[in-house]
This record gives C-alpha cells, sequence and structure tokens, in this order.
C-alpha cells in the first residue's frame, strides 16, 4: 500500500461517518458524489482515495455501503478496541474522559492519571484518578496501546517518555509543543489553533478577493 | 485566488508555525525541504501551495521567513483581532477560555455563556459566565465575529441559530453533530475521533503491510 498522508486519513474518517449515516437511513448504495459531501472534498478525489485500497465501487452504480463501511473500518484500525490512558485530569483530559464517542468507535479509557494531589483518588465517571508516579513502573507495562496528554506542556515531554517506557505506541498530544518520541511510536498534537485559523481564514476571504500584492521575497 | 481546500489552510497554519519557530531562533531563509517537516508533507507540496499565493522563494536560496511568516499571517486572517464568544462553559469550553494560545494568534474571548443556572453568574478567568438566553436579544449583535459551541449536542442546533441571529460570520462547534447554517457563515466541526481514527489506524498500518483483500462490491 502506498503511504498514505494524515489528510488522506481524515478524509477516509469523514467517508466512515457519512456510510454511517446512511446506513443508518436504510440505504445500500453512496455515490462518490454523496460521499464527497464536505468542504474542499471533490467526488474525483473520493474515488482516488478508495481506489488505493482495492476496487471498491462500480461504475455508474455507485459503493455498496455496508461493504465500503466495513472495509473502511478495518483499514482505520476500528475493527478492534484500543486500550487508552489519559494523562491530565484538567479541562481536556475531563471532557475525553466524559465523550462517548470514543468508547462507541472502540476507544476505552482504561486509566487516568494526574500529579496534583488533589485529583489523585477522585473519580471521573468511572474512573479514580492515579499518581502519574504509576507510570513508572514496570506494573503498568503493556497495559495500553495509546496515551494521551493533557497535560501541562512543561511536562508534556516527560509524561511522553514515560508513556513510550509503558508500552504505548501512539500518542495523541494536547499540550501546545512538539514532543519528540522514538521512530516506531505515531504521535499526534491537537492544536485548536488551527481551528480558529481555519475560520479567520474563511471570515477574511468573504467578499472581495484580495488581490495578493507582488512582493519581492 | 483559486479555491482553497481545508487541507491546505491547515498545512498554511503548519508552514506559520514553523516561521515563528524559526523566526524566534533568529534565522532570516527557510527551506520548503524544512517547511515540509510534518508527516504528509512533501518540499513540492509547500511550493506548491505557497505558489498560489505569489511568488515569495528564490530559488536555491529559500524563503526570507520574516516576509513569509507576515504574508500567510495576512492569508490566514491573523493580521486582525476577532472576538469570540464561547457558549456552553462545561470542561471544553472552560479549556478554550484558559488556553492562553488563542489570544496571541488574535482570538479574544469577549463573552460566555451557559444555561445551567448552576453556571451563570460564575467567573472563568476574567469572564462572568452570561445566561444564553441573552443571545436571543438584540443588546449583543454584532459584538462578535466568532461563536464557539461547545454544548451538549441536543442544544447545538438553537445555539448555533441564535449565534447566527446576533451577527456571527463563523462557528466553531464541538457537539458532534451536523449543524445547518445559512450560506454565508463559516462552519468548522472539531471532531476527537478523527485523531483517535488516525492513531488507530497509524497503529493499525505498523508491521507488514495488509494486502487489502480483492473483493466485489
Amino acid at each position: 500500500m502506498a503511504r498514505i498522508s494524515e489528510s488522506t486519513i481524515r478524509r477516509l474518517s469523514h467517508y466512515y461517518r457519512v456510510l454511517r449515516e446512511v446506513e443508518a437511513e436504510g440505504r445500500t448504495l453512496i455515490s462518490s458524489h454523496r460521499l464527497a459531501e464536505r468542504e474542499g472534498i471533490t467526488s474525483a478525489q473520493v474515488r482516488k482515495d478508495l481506489s488505493m485500497f482495492g476496487s471498491f465501487g462500480r461504475r455508474g452504480l455507485g459503493y455498496n455501503v455496508a461493504h465500503l463501511r466495513t472495509e473502511i473500518r478495518a483499514i482505520l484500525g476500528l475493527d478492534r478496541r484500543w486500550r487508552v490512558a489519559v494523562v491530565g485530569a484538567g479541562h481536556i483530559g475531563s471532557a475525553l474522559i466524559a465523550y462517548r464517542g470514543f468508547q462507541e468507535q472502540g476507544f476505552d479509557v482504561v486509566a487516568v492519571f494526574d500529579r496534583d494531589p488533589e485529583r489523585i483518588g477522585a473519580r471521573i465517571g468511572e474512573h479514580v484518578v492515579q499518581d502519574v508516579d504509576a507510570l513508572s513502573g514496570q506494573a503498568l507495562a503493556g497495559r495500553f496501546e495509546i496515551g494521551v496528554i493533557a497535560t501541562p506542556l512543561r511536562v508534556a515531554q516527560e509524561v511522553a517518555d514515560a508513556l513510550v517506557a509503558v508500552g504505548v505506541r501512539g500518542i495523541l498530544n494536547f499540550a501546545p509543543r512538539k514532543l519528540f518520541v522514538p521512530e516506531g511510536i505515531a504521535l499526534r498534537t491537537v492544536d485548536m489553533t488551527v481551528e480558529f485559523e481555519s475560520l479567520s481564514f474563511a471570515l477574511t476571504q468573504v467578499g472581495a478577493p484580495r488581490r495578493r500584492r507582488a512582493r519581492r521575497a
């Protein structure tokens, strides 16, 4: 399989959502046009994306919804369950723990850690917050595949190192800084500022398109 | 200017971050290769993206950091300030209000709303939480350009309608549902599940690449 870009994976997630909606509506076929219904995706892009993984559609008929959903589910690794450790029980951590959508998609939060003595021992939903120092021991080795970093940025790298040491293979980082992880560990950083910038871009471009000034570099 | 995809805007945000880092290091020139340093971006992609907006670089020398940063800042609409209303003072809303990075980029939270009587009147940082009903009046018309929806999903559409009625031009939605807004209103929905799916995809593809089964649609 060719190397797949982050943008392609985001589009696959989008197709997967649309397929779930359409399946819930009881439809059995879907066009690339319908799958493309989001800003910045064309039906040609849909066909190109899906062709990377094999031949899913039939020209003029569209894609079989159940089949395509099952295939994308497997491609995205959603045909199994993933054990997730959340480090940082502040606003972001608590929001993630409270959100049931993750569990529906196969992501089970199995442990929550914090450093703050006032938070350790507290309950968040069904979890009791554990001391983050517990991550440093070997007792937890191999217990999680995915670690979420929802800590202040000054401790984020240290937490990443601890998560890698207990064997997580993927890290979702909400701390607004660059983290370093060994080769083979998947790292995604969520930066909410990017979302705001996407909006300010859209609001700026509305109205008469600005003419870029020709300036020398 | 050609229509610009969501993926391109995300890459521009990424370039902007790298340029800020590199400028802070005191460097004046940057190569497309260095700008591309993130999974899924090639230096050819960088050159293509930047060429859309005009001629920024000089072959063999690279891009002028200060100049390119200023240009991308303007393209992303970050050369002005944006007034943001946050609706929903729960975990996500509170996390957004507490994060100073938005203000640094030009996004000022100027009002916070909630429906919960226990939250109304409470302070979050420098803000006093207001009753969301205040959004329905005309007193607030034109006071915000951007509205953030961090409410339970069952009220999200109603809140979107209220935000549009008081004149916001862009909405950032954290409620996991599809919202309908009039033409001309920019809408972005943040779905954390997509980030988890990107990780599970990466973890699934590690190791021997799976051979897609040839199956009929």
